[in-house]
């Protein structure tokens, strides 16, 4: 549907929405004829919850696409996610809780090892500790070009958000990281006329990188790739009016939260427990909550079948602080499939569950993808179900008169 | 989907994808609240797949509407239909297996009779012999115009494929057959200015054949419809990087297969047994197969519903040979409906099958038009199957980070 349409129809209520998000939630069996993982979690709240909900199969991307993070919660949060792609860097910077701004340039930075002739040794320097790197971030931090500021932001061990903030640069740069060893690392070069000056910037900043880290061991210089502005995603409250708060502890996530406009909420404690308790405790700031559980897809990508069972009856554990709070709206479902199976991402359509006071219940007792595939959403764009929830939260008026 | 987004993600593998289709396959009961014809064969093989597949139902060009063989075969190929549409005479050209290159522009003929004033008389000159064809094709064979090369290939009794061959020829002409008796065949005109040399030439060449023709009875002149040149149809090789190969024994389905760039293999004997012979001794080979089974068609469009049981159980009856070869995906559906009971080629929607180890099975241990209504692929664009076999034998990328 078009977001457009869907803005145009806005209007104010008092209702609340929350969607949470297991993260890869959707599995498949271990042995042909078997259970998935989430049809194998003793779920008896989301189970509940579905026999009052509309269900169905969500497809993040398109059919067979499988999603990344970015596009997979780009498309639940409502947008085309192949029309609103969010670049790569934008994201690390993003994650990094990188306040990123509209004159920004981004990219992920590793620091490498090279050899005396300059040739690559180590993309990623032995992966050196997190406290390593900031400290050599530090010392890239002195780094001052006329025509832009730099920005590095340490992430974890030899990774780090790398921004360049100044106006006309353009993002349609190449990468300095060959993506192999035995060969130096690569100039940027600008692919758009527009983004030449980017390209003469990023090239001195690598080159006063590299004099400056001549003397450490083993992280004597950088690579930067994925190069990219700050995304323009229209915000929920641009959109919709919504006020719009992100429950999430990576800072992935946290940080496409942020480029659509919510605000990111602090958790403190151990998630997920922690992350209804932040839930509770802003109940009443905010029209929309995006609560995100990291555990489900790590399982998935460890190929943990067990522990995803775990992580999922563990969310449903907490489901009744949600339900306590009295939500109108309800939405979970995941941003892709994981199957602990094939140990990563996956292209399979994601169980999802609509409840609200207003939708017609299938009546179906069980949230499983089985379950979801005889649902009266049926298989459905993911993009699709904010519209849904904002008509179920009587926050869409009649098109057309 | 985007086709051009599946291509960005294509990766190598060594996985084999199968794609039976069925023509025709989905039917109608005879009777309110009986069965299909496909519920009603006796299909235990294709019923034990269905238990390990995903189901759903192919709509190939849109809701209610009839396909032709051409946009039919496009679809289920990937491609959309309205987008790529193969004009007829280029099918026409390339049922006949005529080698079409991307200088000319195709139009199917046929041998017609005129009265002494040059009316029309029969525009199928009785149905001639194909041999009879065969020889007045040689005879018009003989016509020389300086411009363009002319081709004709006796297709079946008064029908040929007629082919110009030249530079800066264009396809936007109309037909010289106006589709009823009493009136004298039209000229060729120009629809665009492109196409108006390609005109001129049909027109001279048409005025040739009538005097070279003048003395043969019953036909005596010949009519040209549906100019289309050389379809632009990007290939599985350049899109997905697959080997792909056709298995099929009609022109039209060859012809289709050779426009999308699959290799099509020659069957010797009778099909569709020998169709599984020549796919059994081609399996290492190459990546994709397309089999194609003309007989339910045939029966669908006699109206012979029994018939076009038979002819789904002795398919069904060959599904061991495919399994036996260990295929990664299989798919198993139809260009289209051809229901007995309305003797043509339908709108309904197709039964489908999507087979992989990696698909979550509906368990639905059944394949027909109710059971695939069940399926979790829900009602889809048969052209979405081909990316979720691509995935399902993993040939695609995870899209973003």
């Amino acid at each position: 549907m078009d977001l457009r349409l869907a803005q145009s129809l806005a209007v104010p209520a008092q209702t609340k929405i929350a969607m949470i998000i297991m993260d890869g939630l959707g599995g498949l069996p271990l042995e042909p004829g078997g259970k998935t993982e989430l049809e194998t979690a003793r779920t008896p709240n989301l189970d509940a919850l579905a026999a009052q909900s509309a269900l169905g199969l969500t497809v993040p991307v398109g059919p067979g696409i499988t999603p990344g993070s970015g596009p997979g919660h780009l498309a639940i949060f409502g947008y085309d996610p192949i029309e609103y792609e969010i670049g790569r860097g934008a994201l690390e910077a993003l994650g990094a809780d990188f306040e990123l701004g509209p004159d920004d340039v981004a990219a992920r930075g590793n620091f490498c090892s090279v050899d005396a002739e300059g040739v690559l040794a180590d993309r990623r320097a032995g992966r050196i500790p997190t406290e390593a790197s900031r400290k050599l971030a530090e010392l890239v931090r002195t780094i001052r070009i006329d025509g832009a500021e730099f920005f590095e932001e340490t992430v974890k061990e030899h990774r780090f958000a790398f921004v360049m903030r100044g106006p006309g640069l353009g993002d349609a740069l190449t990468d300095t990281d060959p993506h192999t060893t035995g060969v130096a690392p690569l100039p940027v070069r600008a692919v758009e006329p527009g983004s030449e000056k980017a390209a003469r910037l990023a090239n001195r900043f690598v080159e006063r990188a590299r004099k400056l880290l001549a003397g450490q061991h083993p992280a004597n210089m950088i690579l930067l790739r994925g190069f990219a502005g700050f995304p323009r995603v229209p915000s929920y409250r641009e959109l919709y009016g919504l006020r719009a708060a992100a429950i999430a502890v990576n800072g992935m996530y946290r940080g496409v939260a942020r480029s659509v406009g919510m605000t990111v909420l602090d958790v403190d404690g151990e998630p997920p427990a922690a992350e209804f308790a932040t839930l509770e405790q802003n109940w009443g700031e905010f029209d929309f909550f995006y609560l995100h559980i990291k555990k489900t897809d790590t399982a998935g990508e460890d190929g943990d079948f067990a522990g995803k069972v775990r992580a999922i009856e563990e969310v449903d554990a907490l489901m009744p602080r949600l339900m306590a709070l009295g939500p109108d709206v309800v939405i979970v479902s995941g941003d892709h499939s994981s199957p602990a199976l094939l140990r990563s991402h996956s292209w399979h359509p994601v169980p999802t569950l609509l409840y609200s006071r207003f939708v017609c219940a299938d009546g179906i007792a069980e949230f499983g993808e089985r379950a979801c595939a005889r649902g009266s959403l049926g298989v459905l764009p993911a993009k699709d179900v904010l519209p849904m929830a904002l008509a179920n939260a009587q926050r869409l008026t009649k098109f057309g008169a």
